[in-house]
């Protein structure tokens, strides 16, 4: 499946109409529901194989946020035969008490992983708890941004967040 | 990598020693930390490989129960190109409210997957909810059944268990 193709299959999927009730309270007839083309393998896979062409050749470990992260850097650890931690947004409070759940990463260089990026409040938490276990955490990859700051907020942080589609594009390679 | 031979790499990486406070209270030496073989890439796809194996040849959908399932469901789903559902243990408030993200499961038939079944309350539940939202679900697999009445708990809810190891085998590998 070639770029278009990928977004195209994306957005269809995803974009559910309905009644929806927002994070924010606010009703809406539309929902983008991210889980949707994770839950389809066909699309995962693709989606995997064009993030692995955006990722910088050196690297130790792939870092998916809980819960939409980790499918996606799952797939691409099964691809790349790399490590993969699995980032939880508060820490367990038992048993190895880990932020960061797998391999050590102290000292490590972490990629991280999130399916979709708003204002990247989360990724610019996640960033600072995995870089005080240790982990050299400079950039962020993600299947979607959208466009609500998360790039210049990140940027604040010393993260570069790169995208594989803006919602913009997504909607653009819809109307085509 | 045959059976035995995974089952001990397995117990090799995840049998941590320090001092860990365990879920009850109880401080130990050792500390079964599940993470660490989902966390290798190269035991994830081989244990993928061995529940396959062991999976019926007729079923719709994988649910992964969150967060240690997720890794293990997405990396069959990715093997057999069949839909995962990701099941939290609590709905999210808002968006779509829904319990199994992804694709719709009314009506379908789920297999669960989880990656260590203790007394199998988290399973149980999982598949009461599943079950509520119109999904069939009458098997689970694990890695690993550590046997603290799991398997016989899910019985009686009408599920039947299957793992890949007993806690007790994994032991018996490793000491060979």
């Amino acid at each position: 499946m070639n770029y278009e193709e990928l977004g195209k299959a994306i957005y269809e999927v995803s974009l559910l109409r309905g009644t929806f009730q927002l994070r924010s309270g606010i009703i809406s007839s539309e929902y983008f529901d991210k889980y949707q083309f994770e839950s389809r393998p066909w699309l995962l896979k693709e989606i995997a194989h064009h993030l692995i062409a955006l990722l910088p050749k050196e690297f130790d470990i792939l870092a998916g946020l809980e819960t939409g992260g980790i499918p996606i850097a799952t797939a691409i650890s099964l691809e790349l035969s790399k490590p993969v931690v699995f980032v939880r947004k508060k820490a367990k409070e038992y048993g190895t008490k880990k932020l960061a759940e797998g391999v050590e990463i102290s000292g490590k260089k972490l990629i991280v992983i999130e399916d979709v990026v708003t204002s990247g409040g989360q990724v610019a938490m996640s960033v600072e708890d995995l870089r005080k276990l240790g982990a050299k955490c400079e950039t962020a990859f993600c299947v979607i941004d959208r466009e609500q700051g998360g790039k210049e907020n990140l940027k604040k942080s010393g993260i570069e967040l790169i995208s594989l589609y803006t919602f913009s594009q997504l909607k653009i390679l819809v109307s085509k």
